[in-house]
């Protein structure tokens, strides 16, 4: 996501240390420490401007909702939303996807969201895709074992890619719609900002997977 | 597919026993012997009018084509197509599907073709789908270790289906396109007869998939 530069945004996020942190490597094995409740912890990677993960957060008190995003002027806008919600359950994380597996313990997280991820089109940039196999490597260690990545797109693309990749991993599918939005699974879906806007213009695609096979078929 | 009964098929598939079997029990680790030369087999199951598998056999005179086709009237048609185009290594086979391991020999075939198979989109009929998993373990048995399943579809439904089938089933993908029309795969694309007729509606599916994995990623 390409924003304009926000020239209040850096301030904002220092205003706001409550309900965000830059220092993830410091909350390493101690995030239930950000919240309230010790309860299962959702992470959103690339959590763009905010309303998946503050309408999910609403919605679920009996969750601790993490949000990370690398661009500064970004996360400060979804910021916004997050403290004018005022939950007890919602926190963002100002830094890169890619260092999930050095600031969460092992299998300290519950689920792990992909929401319109960047598609990185061209094929030598497949590997900074957030469902390239080396990702997966860093998702798996820090996901509990029997924990789902939930990944949303409407880049065919890349989800073609993302769909051999975790097939490939060894990766088991439990949900798999082709047009979510005209499927039974839209009752709970709640969209991201970018899903609001494009929904129209194509299918949205939406996969669940798991490391592990949770049951016999 | 449904046709209109052909009074003339019975006969036609009678008077052309050189290319169509209905007895494929007999045949049994010997279909070598229905063609000219010995080399892989291909197996379409569900063959209907026989467009794909006509000019499959056309372009690919390396490979000998078995199409398999329940319904006698649609047979009749393909098999029109098929005495037409007197080619050593196309064969016809009148049977259903479901039996494929009773008249293929373990490892006997190089690639099963399924085409715009019939969805039964009930729930309570998702066994009789040719995706489903009892088929197949019968398509692993008489496939050859390296050889893939090539599935094709317009019907989202049956695609899903199929993806998580295949993936459950522990099934490597090889190549998956969500909309093979408008994809870099389409150059080497052989249309169905119903496919050529639906495309314009929607996106047509595809999927190549192994059982065993051929290469490391």
């Amino acid at each position: 996501m390409r924003v304009r530069n926000k020239p209040w945004a850096k301030d904002f996020i220092k205003d706001h240390s409550e309900y965000i942190v830059d220092n993830p490597e410091q909350w390493k094995g101690k995030w239930s420490n950000r919240f309230n409740k010790k309860q299962p912890i959702h992470v959103e990677i690339g959590t763009g401007k905010g309303q998946f993960i503050v309408e999910m957060a609403r919605e679920h008190p009996e969750i601790n909702f993490l949000g990370i995003e690398i661009q500064e002027t970004v996360i400060a806008i979804a910021l916004k939303k997050v403290v004018a919600s005022e939950l007890p359950n919602l926190q963002m994380v100002h830094t890169d996807g890619a260092g999930i597996d050095t600031f969460f313990d092992e299998h300290e997280i519950d689920t792990i969201y992909l929401n319109f991820s960047d598609p990185w089109p061209k094929k030598r940039h497949a590997k900074r895709r957030l469902t390239s196999p080396k990702f997966l490597d860093s998702y798996k260690k820090v996901l509990k074992k029997d924990a789902p990545i939930v990944f949303k797109t409407d880049n065919r693309g890349l989800f073609e890619y993302s769909i051999i990749t975790f097939n490939n991993y060894g990766m088991y599918f439990d949900l798999l719609s082709l047009d979510l939005h005209n499927s039974e699974y839209m009752e709970d879906n709640i969209e991201t900002e970018y899903e609001h806007k494009f929904s129209a213009k194509g299918p949205i695609y939406k996969v669940i997977a798991y490391f592990n096979k949770n049951k016999e078929d």
